[in-house]
């Protein structure tokens, strides 16, 4: 029997609160998960700052990569295996792209990939074709299968059905964090009824369609997302602690160049520093060094460094304004006018920060970032596309929300000390 | 009004997966949470290494330790406020001692307290009446108040009804780590009726009694207790992570003793090698640095210890047998005489672990170590002991349970190459 | 101590699945509870015709008005009380109310209520007012205080704030509803943040507004509704078991006028025939009365009423197509042809049925349906209509969705033996 | 291809709050819910008089029979099916079996059983056997399958694996009603990992053995029912409306021998009053023409009967003390004396009631009541029953547990009016 098909003498079991168990029984994913680079993702936090406000929120990146596999593995077995159109020998690829798809990903993921302009998903793609353990399990099933397993997370894929399983506007990744993400946070949106889904879940052609008679049960997972993203992953005060997390690297990267001594030398930094980042340094950075630099940095002589990383360990956080970045334009620069007066640095202290939503986005020619659209399949085999058929789903598709808003250090400028009557003028533009 | 009495302008909420939410009203609450010492145990696992194998269980003693607050907080101002047997000036200190009471733990709790010899009761202790934030808040109260909130921690505090409240054998702690873990882990386990058993708890004189018709609430409180121990804190295989954090510890003490040149200087450590700590030095120490010295000792030149450090990092974990301390002492012999053949050092790769558990405990006049046992009070006024009402208590009661292993790698033992027919004799006395 | 503010020696409680448990304190709401008419209420089905698709939702009228009063309960006792705008003295007229709002809804109640021409909020407060158990314990309270009651059922009620409680976009009847619902047919919707939204409930001059931070919850609580509505409410084959019911009541009430001899005396239905109904009669009926019967009509030797109640005892239902009231008119025509040559009465077995929904609906003067819209409090002050703030409940505010079925035998169409071929042509224009 | 073998076109579900869904595939099956006599099940309430303690406890024995297949489907389908002891050919007997082991329990089962003197399992088989529509689908399968399915009920089938999955101490039954009356009352015990459970079920020659890994969740399994016995299935208030229940119906029995007119003829009942049941009219029973009659009997002139029926219908219960059979005996014969002289019928007024518990029961030969034990399989193959291996099991094995109380009518001792001091004497003997 050859290593691609090769079994387990005995299913084996995860327990998950999620999905209550992921069933493995591929001798494959069961060596994907032993490698160091999926072990890794256990060091990752799936919502980054987000524990800072919903403190259940400390769950990696490792249980949500186990969970988008179970998931994919119920469509595949359990829905698609009956459907000729589905073609099973793609199976084994779609589980792999599933399990691996997060593998990129670095410490408190957005805020250091804006700081260190990275792409998570480059990663992801360097690690299944590099030298690592991922990519030497992959080489076993077949010489070209890690180069398979990538395209599907490019979406280059030739089975665009893969695709859709792992990356479109209802995958398997966004079923599995929407629940995940809610039931750590404890929050009571991102409920929706999956079983459903999947078993209306039909292969057709290039993409996953859906069956109409399970539109309902799609507006309400499309409305869980909406849910999410302004209830948890938008919240003002987690973005608080997302701000200072990339403030304070932001300072290192300045102090570094500027040839600054370190009390400890930024050794796991300093390719991200310089730019020049080889993949092992990548995949050895994780959150829990990130955090011990952190704590190094509180005693360093850098005030702003200092006062920054100790925010963050110890959870002192902005406070925050809303901003209009048309109407309020005059109000900032007068703002760091005042700040220059006061001695304090706005580029840290100062802080715009925005977000938008696209809670679901039918295709639009020409756009490239637009996920595949939802079809429902009606009963005459005809397709239609969601928002065609759902008011609900029309009201938000297509409609990106903007969110602005300014972070400031509100106890600074409280304190008593020189230059008060400064710091108050500054509050009283903030209209604090 | 006085800094005890305070109220927050409006009441502050915590979203909490198990009990919805964590109420507060009182700004000595608020103001201990906002304390580097309390939000330093986000930063330690509130199951050690049991993420290991139940991966879902990656939360931290911050949000434990908010919620045995909140059950405290629900105990004293929903039931025990409308009896007079219950003091309610002692109601702070009740909640601070209850929000408190976990604050010295360690990094990785037992393994850690283990090799370095430690008491984590003590460093709660030591936080509350040293040289930190928390102190400073709890002398804003009262000059004595910390020493209050202390002798709680220690059960010497003259009420005790406060210390039944915090810790006995149906104490706020248990009810809400039974209730966490299982959440975490998803196991089905850890369900009991805690609202029930909330309502039925009374004060009465120097310590809290259930109302009997509340028996079956805590039978199966009791049940859940046991069950938890089995089946998730004594896991054989996340003693196996925490056999080998335990020996790659020591195995760092040995070599720095030995005057080991290590790449990165273990600085966090060396006070704890040394067996001379300062209060702040163990107050930094936290998870994320230790993983951080594991990956540096990845790197380190010592066999061992770069063995050790990566097995945890990577999980690659040690395999076991049951082991009878009494019969086999003759194996363990022929054993550790194979090991010193093969040239493997038994001390690190040939390890044993035991342990134990009383899942309800009947006061012993004598013991020191025993909890407070579980008065039923009868509508006559009389009160029994638990076990003597109940035959599934009175079937656990008491009885302490062993549980012995022999930890080793077997990866290694498997192996080709060198001294192949020692090891394979090693296997086979080990029956694998 | 009057008997307005008695209260009971110890807190009862029930256990409750949707809320865990419903307290009570006062004496007035336990003697409410005891009296013939509310313990009436357990055998009215809350959902009607429902459990015939959902096979769970077998739950009573009972439980639901427990539930409301538990929530009202929560909002005045936890929230409100602390609130100058809210005068407690309201307290007991709205926890009267809202335990009582259901009183007068007869067996399967939209059926039935559309059969006999009722209304079953005018039988609410026939039986507060009447001669009735329920009647005698608000009576005690105080004179005036029946008449209080019913003015609240009535929306007549001085204090609006009180009606709101009970009648309005988000009140307490509705949210209990749809929580109690979605759990007993176990569907995944229904679910909101209840919790949340009473926390943010404000007592405001002549209404209830929503703080303006609350608005996600509201908008979740809205999509749930809308969501029950269509998946639970509407289901095509719970109308097909009430379109049965309905004709069986029509069928019987017709033969009664044509002087038929019943082989039992359908006694409890005689007033009801007869158009003329005392409360006491009213009172008696319930759905175990109108089962029996049913089981009686069985053997009736009238073929339409006897196979018609048989349909619906043992679930033998009909099937239905879409229909188009505007552009399938001559096809009903057609139909109707048909069904009369082939022996058919097409009143009893080719039924139109038609439903509509109004999931939000913002005040529109000069309609007298409509209830209270929801207002969301802003936190300087300002008021704003719901639907003005949400693009989400925008997109479904006010806009009435219909939905028209045509209801048939298809097993009757399917037979074989005489007038086959006439059966097969109407089945043909049907289209199945 | 036979009926036997024959599928749907398309898988049915029925949504289940307890187990999501119940998958239908087989034709038979479905079949079969749709015969009369199985929907008549929606007309037996699962727990009897439970629902006037439990107000969520409306549930049919319906819902319960979908569950108990569900469950079986599962383990034959998605664990058995792998294993070579098993014998496929008995899967549909087996899913027959469990889908209608409970269509012989009439209405409010164990009251109505113990004033007729009838055994429900008779029924089943009586059913199974008869001239009904489960017998006409179940003789499409083959001849000889209805006597199969009996020989399931009483335990006498060849395969005892078979009937090991619908009745022994771990069987498809109870695991689904110990769940199911768990979520419909809303207590918190009856939770168990049924998942894990079923995952380690194996058959093996003439029995079902559980590996013994799974000890623990078995363990669990034990416990909750022997909470739910104590907590529901024997609530003394629920018992206390069985006794009611019971004394009216033998008061119409009495009646119907003496000769008395009734108002409404009580034609259902006659062949049970006369002890010569028909099968048609044992089906045709439900609870529904129970309580139809217990309305038509309230207006009955014979005071017992009118206030029997009147206190079951609007839950005015008889209280209870505890009685010890042995030492209070001379207590009764002075009740019935007192009873006698105040001119109340102690036959009706003075009832008692005891109930036992066998929680689990391991097997004793010559005891026929005794379900299979559960026996573990170790990994070496041998087996061990599991209360040698359990100390919490053996705790409460083979014990029966004894409850006796005495149920009278308070209020009417309580009443002013004539003997009213006799009345009061009774009250003082019985402790009240």
């Amino acid at each position: 029997m050859s290593y691609a098909t090769k079994k387990l003498a005995e299913e084996k079991v995860f327990k998950d609160p999620v999905h209550r168990y992921v069933h493995v029984r591929d001798q494959v994913i069961w060596d994907l998960v032993a490698t160091r680079e999926f072990q890794r993702l256990r060091r990752i936090k799936q919502l980054g700052t987000t524990y800072l406000v919903f403190h259940g929120a400390e769950h990696s990146r490792f249980s949500h990569s186990l969970g988008v596999y179970e998931i994919t593995r119920r469509v595949v077995d359990d829905v698609f295996v009956d459907y000729p159109e589905w073609d099973n020998s793609e199976r084994l690829v779609a589980l792999c792209a599933a399990l691996l798809h997060d593998l990129g990903h670095g410490p408190f993921s957005h805020a250091f990939e804006h700081v260190f302009n990275l792409d998570h998903e480059a990663y992801t793609r360097a690690i299944i074709l590099g030298d690592t353990e991922v990519n030497e399990v992959l080489r076993r099933v077949a010489e070209d299968f890690p180069q398979k397993v990538s395209d599907v997370i490019e979406k280059t894929y030739e089975n665009q059905q893969v695709v859709s399983l792992i990356s479109s506007q209802i995958d398997a990744d966004r079923m599995d964090y929407l629940q995940r993400d809610a039931y750590f946070t404890g929050v009571s949106y991102g409920h929706f009824d999956m079983e459903r889904i999947l078993r209306v879940m039909r292969p057709r052609e290039d993409q996953i369609v859906i069956k109409s008679s399970g539109m309902h049960a799609v507006e309400d997972y499309i409305m869980s997302r909406y849910q999410m993203y302004w209830q948890v992953y938008f919240h003002p005060v987690s973005r608080s602690a997302e701000v200072i997390l990339r403030k304070t690297l932001e300072r290192a990267q300045e102090l570094y160049h500027e040839g600054y001594t370190f009390k400890v030398e930024p050794t796991p930094f300093k390719s991200f520093f310089d730019g020049n980042i080889e993949l092992q340094q990548y995949i050895e950075l994780d959150e829990t060094i990130i955090m011990t630099y952190f704590h190094f940095w509180t005693h360093e002589e850098d005030a702003i460094l200092s006062d920054l990383s100790s925010r963050f360990l110890n959870r002192r956080l902005f406070k925050y304004i809303e901003y209009d970045p048309g109407a309020d334009f005059k109000k900032v620069l007068e703002l760091e006018e005042l700040y220059k007066k006061a001695g304090l640095n706005a580029n840290y202290y100062l802080v715009h920060d925005s977000t938008s939503d696209l809670p679901y986005d039918f295709y639009r020619p020409g756009e490239e970032e637009g996920r595949l659209p939802i079809h429902l399949l009606r009963s005459n085999g005809e397709l239609s596309e969601l928002s065609r058929s759902s008011e609900v789903v029309e009201s938000i598709s297509g409609k990106r929300r903007f969110d602005h808003k300014i972070y400031f250090p509100e106890d600074v400028l409280l304190e008593n000390g020189k230059k008060r009557m400064l710091r108050k003028q500054i509050l009283e533009v903030l209209n604090r």
